[in-house]
């Protein structure tokens, strides 16, 4: 399932890395510690914030997290590359799997149980 | 810089946390837990594995990962849409500051330095 | 600044992997992935909590939350001690650091600004 | 179990937050997430070495880690304290628990099924 802007995405990543020596470095585990690191920093930003808080950010803030949601993107297309999976396809596979485990009208209305959903 | 597939993929997922009434845990600091909680599943898969063991995976384990990595584009895109930031444009932003931090000519052959480099 | 509980643990988590000939896994690189993989299985509990809900959790919740937590606290003691660091003492002077970047009078009051402290 | 190095610890770290008004900010949630953020920033320090390299840090570098390592042990056993949890009980527990999990004997010798058993 060819999607070009990540087909076009990645291969931009990859000559990037290239460009520079850095595959050596690229090994998938080295790749999934750095999208687990930017992720950790992302999430900084919110740790003291109540969930209303997070909900009405202001325009610099949110650009600043924007920026490292950015780099979880690319970390999460460079790992999909470099592990040689179709992440568009996989991601198609996932909603269809989470659409028959959480069928709509059975989890609707007991949103209290929503933890035990995910 | 609307992107077609991103933006649809997006549009899905509101969708999706709509007809379960979920918006009201999607708070942008719940999904960057939940970010985060999958990056930490993606990456338990690599823990125990050294560099090279994890550039020659078997199919099966490429594709489990391949659906942790999914996870993470999913929360990814979410919490992008709930913060009202254009994804694809902040990851067109990140690169060019990649590409001006991290000059090609100057960066490579000095590898060594990688680390002082992200 | 040697603390008998804290020796002792370590030296029982030595033996525990020497027993297993886990040693060899236990790089401070894959102890390092592995207690951030742990932080992520104990954050798992709290991502669509509100922060009053983490306040009130059941018995058995709290409980199998503090597993985690040890698991957590496991891997710290066992990364300082491949690492040849004195974890009491670096706790110690972390303490003192943090009471001069944060004089309690200053802060006090101004909980607002909490987020630019930490 | 007291442990009364532990015990004094948790009270110190108590007080610590009570002095500047930070118990509001401390629900167990949002320790949980700042308890992840350290540990992302402690491996941060080791994603582009390898296991190697991880073996032979210098000590400035090794006394930079360790102070992110105090950084997690002591939201460790504030969350602990927050949640009224036994931790070094819960500890014994769990090395227990392990010990029947990864006998020795059987254990030993099967090193690549390593990632099987944790």
């Amino acid at each position: 399932m060819a999607e070009k802007y990540i087909d076009e995405l990645q291969h931009r990543l990859l000559m990037f890395a290239r460009d520079r020596d850095w595959e050596q470095f690229h090994a998938p585990k080295n790749i999934a510690m750095a999208l687990a690191v930017e992720a950790g920093e992302l999430m900084e930003h919110f740790q003291w914030l109540s969930e209303a808080q997070s909900e009405s950010l202001g325009e610099d803030k949110r650009r600043e997290i924007g920026y490292e949601l950015a780099d979880v993107f690319i970390f999460t297309l460079r790992l999909a590359q470099r592990l040689g999976v179709d992440l568009p396809q996989l991601v198609e596979e996932k909603i269809t799997i989470n659409e028959r485990k959480y069928p709509a009208e059975k989890v609707r209305g007991s949103a209290k149980k929503y933890t035990e959903y995910e």
